[in-house]
């Protein structure tokens, strides 16, 4: 499954894994201003916002799993299977099939207030790209530097929370995730007291024992509250390359290492991917499975007024440095 | 505090993670055959094994942190205060420093079997290596191809456990720590069954729900659970970047995060850094915190009859490969 | 807070627990099937089922607690506290105050397909028995031999929610109650297998290993998995007393004792008193925190056809039988 | 398995759960003071202190499970299976069978200051009653109103733990137990308060949240922590009446229900009685998994000059008194 979190700092910076046990292909691509987008029930974008992410191509279009815009609004879809329900093309909506919300949203919303108005006419369908691409059941986190919300479209309709962590996993709903954090409250970066009893001798025999009760395994409830609590009390400087290394040390609290979650016999998921994208700058920053060291694209430097995609392979080989 | 385990594919390695508050500068150290140790007791070795490790070298000393010899022998010093207690010298042992303890039976040792035949006549003593450095309080996993131990010297003398999980922490005592583990046995990377009740339709609704209990905090005792469930679980190739690149999640798995392990007010314990060093061609990698790419120094690209110290500076600035 | 829960014997049996810092005085009461029910908003029932249960009588007016009717319906209030919202009286609806819902359902429902029915036309309003006596803010479980429901009157309306299991406790609203099942499906009465490793020598070093995980505080949510688990796996003879006893137990592995839940500054909620009810029978046995003996009341001994309520004191006084 | 626990108020009082899926056969059983006892080895208490308890009597042996002594001190014996280890007899020792310990110890010692000399010469010896008598594989509280110690004989000795807490249950072995409360030491009574993050408006949604991480299970380790949370934590008014009441909802909070702890295909362990020795007078009072009133006998009714048992039945029919 996978995991999203925002951070900020002196710039707004979004993180996701996409935790899979295989991978479709997918490269960072950049979408310019002139990228035309025909959207399948009618819609067009000729001109909309430039975005980066990381994206399955197919027959010239971006199927982003999550990207950013020139504005600093950041949005990524994770994986809701089992609650996720997409419906049919309604006369007075906007009709956008879920592979195209992404792209519909980031073209058109400079923030998360435009995008809590765009969605009101929005109808989410269920229609696919082609016969070869099933949609995929899922949700999103949409966020800018002031807020954050959760997108749910399910059977009783489409939910926007307010999403006051920034955090994101997959089942079950948001609003029973965030709830489940108040049995989390009293964990605490601090040694914990001795509450327990004032007549016995208790105490810390390890650091780090304020947080005793976190959960450490990886399905989704249990990510939800351990990048929560390391998202919410994570420190780092300012700068960009101390932000950069912060996001990737709190997406790594949620980290899938290949034998731990077993999902068919001799199948198992893993975290194919970490990216970590500067959302003010647009510049895209990953890491894989078989890469430990991050790679950065940089949306500013290609031409943001062109009408064709901008592709870079995902580098997966492990660059060691070797150091004599 | 920190935490160590044992891999092996092809080849045996030793990772471990080295977490505080801050560094003392520590250099990827190697020792060639004909350094020559003087120990404080009078013991000397004008040969012996050549090793590789971190160290901080002070007087053109290597106070090492963890080590590898050339033949196939690794050991690492965790922290264990509280627990750990030295004695003095006495007539008919082999007084050794705790500072000298890596050096002496990696410099003798070729396997975990003359280690247990060393320590027989073994004295841990409290000597210190200068009056600016008191000596930690350490427990040490020693480990080849065959084996892993424990060892432990504590108020009531010498403790040498089999370990049969490869990993070590810091407090408890190990014994305490091994025990723990049964009662995590019903964990799995499977998904779980319904025993809680036939007549209730229970079912997962995400992935990696068979390991809901595993704890997720950065204490000893949860990080000793949660790397042995790793570890024990994990999977690679064989092949040397498969292997290292394995050993550097199952590290992951336990890194402390800046922000979630507060010691003082204002002061955070990290992981400073994470080595994995394939014990069987001397090749010791590393990342730090502040850099995620692997960085490797191999042992047999020097010359191992030399008499100096062989040191690397350990690089900490993020390498962040630039796309585009 | 307080638990309720079903039991199928030979007969069937609703058990509950009232947790509280203090008592209002209850009284066992009897409402024969000719007591009149003035409704505040209008509606009357001049002849009814019977009914026993626990209640407070204020001015010859019996506020049930709980209760069960001649016909094998019971229903128990519980606390529902910040989730509970009730309405203002509509024109064409049955407008019940909260606490008159007891007797409206008891009185005119034989069975929950009955209440199923009744309660399309009603509506839950907030009008208080007198200025003295502010609502409660409840939630029911309602259950006959055949199925119980759990109902929630909240903000977005009446919630009618089957209960699989025959639970309830008190916060968040059942849905999340329910749901948070799943995270304990792996749990068993029987010892667990070792599926952290096949390499480790993990075993069971106490019986009743299995359910390792379920939580033992007070609070509602963990008060909802431990009555779920025990009430599910609980075993007992078919006879009378047999079941009754079995009842106090599942209700007693959710007692709260004094001084392990402060509620203010030296004040600590207790349970009250514990019930369980023969629902086929019409039968109100209780335990209370001062007396350990069952005591029993049996509302087929008194002269259902009366018009007057049929009262008796709930015994508090520990009958400690000396047998020398 | 089982749980034992200290209570003090004006009075001291221990209490005890035996939990197991059958029963010997026990008796209430006063052991007046010149009832001879012949030990196996050789020693004799031709008279002695005076006690009281549950015994299974064979051959008009009492042989004890738990009891207390006229002099103010009580003692337990609790399984310990797989880790309890008896000698051979000594020839300067004080050789006692395991079943012969009670009486050897509450025969002889007023106090558990006189327990610590005595036991200095003790050795306690794997003689068999008969035959047909097996020797359980036991542990001990001994416990006065000063203090309690855990008495374990194992492989490597006889240990004798202080016992600040008052409660033991059975594997693992003391030490080990007791060290696992610092991992609670944040468990409270009181509301937790919100450390994970004040920028997250978390909060109680239930009464009794201080106490999430308690666990619930019917293990011996979750049964000590348990056990020494409720007992820690518990208040009660200082009478007699009142002292007793309290004690037996201490040990319900670990009591075993039938149906959640199989031991074998369909045989289940059970908490079979529950006592509370009021150890300061000598009264013995018992409930039964089968009756839940409390009854007593008391030691100071009976001759305690006498030389032959005085031997109650347990009761176990359940009394429920009819109120109408």
């Amino acid at each position: 499954m996978c995991t999203a979190a925002t951070y900020q700092t002196k710039d707004f910076y979004m993180g996701r894994t996409l935790d899979y046990e295989f991978s479709y292909g997918e490269e960072i691509t950049i979408t310019p201003r002139y990228y035309p987008f025909h959207f399948k029930h009618g819609a067009v974008l000729e001109d909309h916002y430039a975005m980066i992410g990381m994206a399955h191509v197919a027959e010239n279009y971006p199927l982003y799993y999550e990207g950013a815009n020139e504005k600093g609004l950041a949005m990524a879809g994770l994986n809701f299977v089992g609650n996720a329900a997409y419906g049919h093309p309604m006369d007075d909506k906007d009709n956008i099939a879920v592979y195209e919300l992404i792209p519909w949203l980031l073209g058109q919303c400079a923030s998360v207030a435009d995008v809590r108005k765009l969605v009101k006419t929005l109808n989410i369908v269920d229609t696919v790209f082609s016969p070869q691409f099933p949609n995929a059941q899922l949700h999103w986190l949409i966020a800018d530097a002031n807020e954050a919300i959760t997108m749910e479209c399910m059977k009783d309709g489409l939910h926007i929370y307010d999403n006051p962590v920034g955090v994101m996993t997959n089942n079950p709903p948001f609003d029973k995730q965030l709830f489940r954090l108040n049995d989390y409250m009293a964990l605490s970066p601090k040694q914990p007291s001795n509450n327990f009893s004032d007549k016995l001798d208790l105490g810390s025999y390890s650091r780090g024992m304020g947080a005793l009760g976190l959960p450490g395994d990886l399905s989704s409830s249990s990510r939800f509250v351990r990048a929560a609590f390391v998202k919410m009390n994570a420190l780092s400087g300012n700068s960009e390359v101390e932000s950069v290394n912060q996001v990737f040390h709190i997406m790594g609290s949620v980290e899938q290492q290949r034998g731990c979650c077993e999902v068919s016999e001799g199948h198992y998921e893993i975290t194919i991917y970490t990216a970590c994208m500067n959302v003010s700058k647009g510049i895209y920053y990953y890491t894989t499975y078989t890469n430990h060291q991050i790679t950065a694209v940089d949306m500013q430097k290609e031409n943001l007024n062109g009408e064709m995609l901008v592709r870079y392979p995902m580098l997966q080989e492990e660059k060691i440095l070797i150091q004599n």
